[in-house]
């Protein structure tokens, strides 16, 4: 794993993938101050990892653009591990060159999904991973390589997505290089006891190279799995600001898995994030405030933290988040 | 358990509680045909127990002025178990009057709690269940009594509440007479691993006199919180169709885990209900056009079942809805 519980005084790294996952679906362009002020008030709040941006052609998602500026930005914000998404090797060189702290790939569980996201298969991918490993092995040998296996609880294009697929691309992913590897319900699919089972069968071949879960909530079930992957032994548990980042493929639906929500319920049951969920709750303002329109996602925001509430997170008191 | 499963066909009773938890609250009145077009759509979708009133005078709460004939309708409906709500002796004299199959009693899990609530303590509260159970013994031993203690995982009045008298209070419940015994976290400030530590303790003081899980789904966790229920051993789970009901104390605030969401967390996990999450969805309708203006919760809903999903319950196929 990239995070080893503990040794940080966290139990668990919460990764907030908003400024990515969210920002890239909406046909509205979040301008870079902007993106700045939420970025800030998410490390405020606690946050340690943000996947701040995406490399990928401008042409193509316009909405990070400005990726190489968010990363100079983000790493001027302390403590806090500065991640990006990239597609391929060129994507990483940028990435690199920009200053990003640890990369994530996105590797398709379904051959179907692949072909249709990125015109390559699997078994293409798994390559493109070793090259991009091979690259950082010459150039940035401090910058971890996350691999996720994206629609690995099912698939909009091919429905089921075989559990012994699944392992297999993880366990290849490994040798190729990455210092972890994760699963994506990226559909919202995915149900506990799938979760748990596939977590549980990946760890065993993985063992701690075993990265995040990335749970969706379409179906409601997001923290359910969350819980579920947690009981698998995952540590790691990408989430977003708000459940930004609905699926493209479900309109109407939500998607990431909430992350103030989740803090709350890892917080509640004694398990320390370092994040104050009620500053999440309160940031809310900015994503209203410049993402007009925009739904937002989330029960906390309108309940509350519960009387008596006491977070695992000892004396969360950061820097105000504005 | 007044459940067992596998004995029906069903791994998990879901109970729906809808009608009662879900209408108590509004301010609007359900007209009486309508409870009845809903009720037997919950039916038709293969709904086995539904909690369809509570009896209690109609002058503090009109909506449910029409409790004898909605039971008396509700029975006429093939295999359904018609639970009605009493919160003490006369309630349930004419709960049974009225021919319900089946009555639940709330006791407060805090004293704070049950005095605001009830103005009684909780050791009167257990004299009141004691007299309940006497009187269905001497007339009407076919019915079976159940307890649910409220704001068992924290009270908005007195914040956590002790796991110690929770679980004394289940152990007097089960003493005074009742064929089971439930924790509600009636204002979703339960977290998993404390749902899980209490009804596993609970379990081991009253074994399979363990009865309803009902959760809420206020801060996001309500399908987390079930999960951890079903994990700790219990297997009848209270929710609600659209989640209707909301906690007064909490506005803005969703209630009751929702029914669609949960049969299909449920279904996809192998477990079956009996029970066609599809056409809970497709009666929705009956909610939107009858209670114009109230908020319909879930997220199924919006995302519909995923491609290539499979039910644990075979061949679901019910009477059409409407």
């Amino acid at each position: 794993m990239t995070f080893t519980p503990g040794t940080t005084g966290l139990d668990v790294l919460v990764s907030e993938c908003g400024p990515r996952d969210g920002l890239q679906i909406l046909s509205r362009i979040m301008p870079t101050a902007a993106k700045k002020r939420w970025i800030a008030a998410l490390h405020a709040a606690g946050l340690r990892e943000i996947e701040v941006c995406s490399f990928v052609p401008a042409k193509l998602m316009p909405q990070m653009a400005d990726a190489a500026e968010i990363v100079a930005y983000s790493r001027t914000l302390p403590g806090l591990t500065v991640l990006a998404l990239v597609p391929n090797l060129r994507g990483a060189e940028a990435a690199i060159a920009a200053g990003a702290h640890k990369l994530t790939i996105p590797v398709s569980g379904s051959e179907e999904h692949s072909l249709a996201n990125v015109r390559r298969t699997r078994a293409e991918m798994v390559e493109e991973v070793r090259r991009i490993v091979e690259y950082r092995n010459a150039h940035a040998p401090d910058v971890p390589v996350e691999a996720n296996i994206s629609v690995a609880f099912g698939c909009t294009i091919a429905g089921p997505v075989s559990e012994d697929d699944v392992t297999r691309l993880s366990v290849a992913l490994v040798e190729a290089g990455v210092d972890d590897s994760g699963l994506s319900d990226t559909t919202g699919m995915g149900n506990p006891a799938q979760v748990k089972r596939l977590f549980t069968r990946v760890i065993g071949e993985i063992g701690d190279k075993i990265g995040a879960a990335h749970m969706h909530n379409t179906r409601g079930l997001g923290l359910a799995n969350v819980l579920a992957a947690y009981e698998a032994g995952v540590r790691i548990f990408d989430s977003s600001h708000a459940g930004l980042g609905g699926c493209p493929h479900a309109p109407g639906a939500s998607g990431n898995v909430v992350t103030e929500d989740m803090v709350f319920m890892f917080e509640a049951m004694g398990l320390r994030t370092g994040i104050d969920a009620a500053q999440l709750v309160a940031s809310r303002a900015i994503l209203a405030e410049t993402l007009p329109g925009v739904e937002l996602y989330g029960m906390l925001a309108g309940a509350g933290l519960p009387k008596g509430h006491r977070p695992a997170t000892p004396a969360v008191t950061h820097a105000a988040a504005e």
